[in-house]
């Protein structure tokens, strides 16, 4: 799908509005400051990357921690020089919509990395998203559907991420994406249904390395016969087995452009220590590249993510851990194989 | 097999009779205090329990060690009205019979288990046992086979726990209940003939998860035709397919009530560090899980043993981690499912 | 193709000239020290071993840095009678040929290693070389296949090996082996033709467990049609299905001598960390053994090196972890099963 030679854009999205925790936004220049860009030009990949995507101008969107403006307000700098666009930005409140939390700074947000992802796909390049936490997904992949409307969405993930602003008890829309992608019942709200095209149908999508589901998200999954490979599963086939599975159902002729959307905390704590939601029992370093690895192999990945990295947790050797796997993640999705 | 609603009733048997190591009877309190209780409860179980078992007013058993009780003695407090139960009961000798260690306890502690369990089994609830040490596994599937003759044993575990008094080198009781079941040779012997009957066919029993065998035990499992999967057979097959035929093994029709007795050792000490016998090369987390989600979904669980977790080795972050994934266990047996 | 009763014979070999990190030499007097003596007698094998190769008398050889000796000098002791052998003989230069870096001393000691094993295997024992790097598996192969012409080589590695003295980019001669073995284009070369004899057909080797191959190795690998399984092959395979392949691969008829030739840092560095080129992603410790069992169940096993085990990185707790690997692998190799 992509053209020649191949082109890979990095759409950095320094991201935390989608969760509770601070952190997650400092992942992108983490993954590229530990050698991402020439690591995938080694690869033989042509890659585009200038500087992370800048929220700041989004008006919903918290001043950055280093700033010295006072919330919501202007600062009159006494040097009048020193004041940046960031400053003269009217920061306007968020309020919670529903249980949904900061709801009109990951639609806009959201809606800007959309048509960023889009303009990349269109000129026949693989947009490869860095979180930034998962809400992101939303963006990521309604950017890839308007150039590819039959791709398919393979979701890698300890969690479904297929809450509902009515199902979801945290309101915290990084475990909303899918349901939006979806159009699933709750999800026609504003802000989202001012831009948000339910893109994807549940055939389209497959999860794989599920292990910590909300009852409510059972619900969704199985009233929309959505196709999920847990860790019992894996446990059960092998992830050799698993990933035939896997692709075979999305991309049956073998000719469907695929979008793979990976959450590092689809791998156990121990291989990916620094992320937000961590749970036990994940996918082995090894696993998790497979499953990148065979989804390269199919020659359809048309979009990538890398999400969920949070440098700021546990500590800075596992931050390094965490960093350097999801680089690799990212190589082996790119080509990069043993043999 | 149980009557519905489910119920569940948990016997903590804080007992370290059948080994040398102290620590194994702080279990039971310890993964109550976890919040097992509340967690089977989630699950939809009716949960009973109140306390757990109290092995003092056996007469071999030794003094608690925070007790003021001279060993063997009654204690004269000079307070009177502040002498316990305890201190009252005469304490007798417990020597050596043969090889074996601490017999007469071991005994009487399993003969009080299993007419506990037994009788739990017997309403139609399902009997959780918290070790203590795996020589419980002796109390705990008599009582069981005592409501169902035809049960099967599925037995988890590092050690194939099959020495007989005779074969024993060490003779610790923890290493021998499953002799006595079967009613090998050697087992026919005070004080246990007074009320262990040879309950289970060697065909009734399977085995995971083994690899530290005494050349004795090997022996015994080959003259006595028992099946067995050890890490190696769960490496050559993965664990999806060992279970299966684990399964198959003992429970042709799948109309056969299983009784599932798990050793935490039979887990990976870098996952269940906290236990008297480790072994490297042990059962990942998830395969931990794997089979006992696989005994789960044959819907014919009757029994349950979570044995040898012991909260006073290694550190206190092994023994969390260790708690944690006995109450796992647990909740996986009893249906727990990841989707 | 023993001798019975089963012999096997240790041939030490505290040799780091094959790579820049020292320490290696260190591995096989620690791993004897280990217990690798009895714990083999123990399996019912016939063990001879006195002490470990002296390398001292090969003129290129550098002085052990705890002599007193000048480097290149003889040592003039003052008490005459103190002087040993080593002191006495005439340190040579042993300049860069090409890329390759101590060449001389290398051929000198893997021609020194083939004598020794091709002497054990004609008396029909199992010659079990403990390395040292790995270089000194030109010795060892060469030393099977003077008894054995049709021996299949099992590589077990993180790498290849196969760099022949035009590719190699390091100069490390532990990295280029197995390209003498098969008598690759450049391998003709002095020191190493006026002994080393093209041995090895590539139909006759397979490789099992790479993950860190150069690009030019790659190229050699598919020029010469050399069966490998990486990480990926397990990964989707298992091992068990993997090494049911890799045998068939050498031993079509189940008559096969084979020659297993076992890189410690085949295994994840989580297992096995004190080696010298770790990489991650590697064997499990049960898929270690596993390879080994496979192994020693074809009853073909006539040679087995265990190589690059470096007590000296990491630190006390690493190697300790890293010696007991060496050895329960060893015994593996030898019969040792887990039933
Ligand atoms: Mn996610
Ligand atoms: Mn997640
Ligand atoms: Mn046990
Ligand atoms: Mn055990
Ligand atoms: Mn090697
Ligand atoms: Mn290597």
């Amino acid at each position: 799908f992509l053209a020649k030679p191949a082109k890979v854009a990095i759409v950095g999205c320094p991201f935390s509005g989608g969760q509770g925790r601070s952190g997650v936004d400092l992942a992108p220049n983490r993954l590229i400051g530990a050698g991402l860009v020439s690591q995938l030009a080694n690869l033989g990949w042509e890659v585009h990357y200038e500087t992370q995507q800048s929220f700041v101008d989004i008006p919903y969107n918290p001043v950055p921690a280093d700033s010295t403006q006072i919330k919501g307000k202007e600062v009159n700098n006494s040097t009048p020089g020193a004041s940046s666009k960031t400053d003269m930005i009217q920061r306007l409140p968020d309020p919670d919509i529903g249980r949904m939390k900061k709801p009109r700074l990951v639609s806009a947000v959201c809606e800007k990395v959309a048509s960023e992802v889009g303009s990349i796909a269109k000129k026949g390049w693989l947009p490869l998203t860095l979180g930034g936490d998962h809400s992101l997904g939303l963006g990521t992949v309604s950017g890839t559907k308007s150039k590819y409307p039959n791709a398919a969405l393979i979701w890698v993930d300890a969690h479904a991420d297929i809450n509902t602003p009515e199902t979801t008890d945290s309101g915290n829309l990084h475990g909303c994406p899918v349901s939006f992608l979806l159009g699933l019942t709750g999800c026609n709200i504003e802000p989202f249904n001012q831009w948000v095209k339910p893109c994807l149908k549940p055939e389209e999508l497959v999860y794989v390395g599920l292990r910590d589901i909300d009852p409510e998200e059972r619900k969704l999954l199985k009233a929309n016969g959505i196709k999920v490979f847990t860790m019992h599963d894996i446990d059960r086939h092998g992830i050799g087995k698993v990933m035939e599975m896997a692709i075979a159902h999305v991309n049956k002729n073998g000719d469907t452009p695929i979008h793979l959307s990976f959450d590092v905390d689809a791998l156990d704590p121990s291989e990916a220590p620094s992320t937000g939601t961590p749970v036990r029992g994940g996918l082995t370093f090894r696993e998790g590249h497979y499953i990148t690895e065979a989804v390269a192999e199919t020659g359809c990945l048309v979009g990538l993510d890398i999400m969920e990295v949070n440098p700021s947790l546990v500590d800075k050797a596992a931050a390094e851990k965490t960093i350097a796997v999801g680089c690799s993640l990212a190589r082996a999705a790119l080509g990069e194989t043993l043999l």
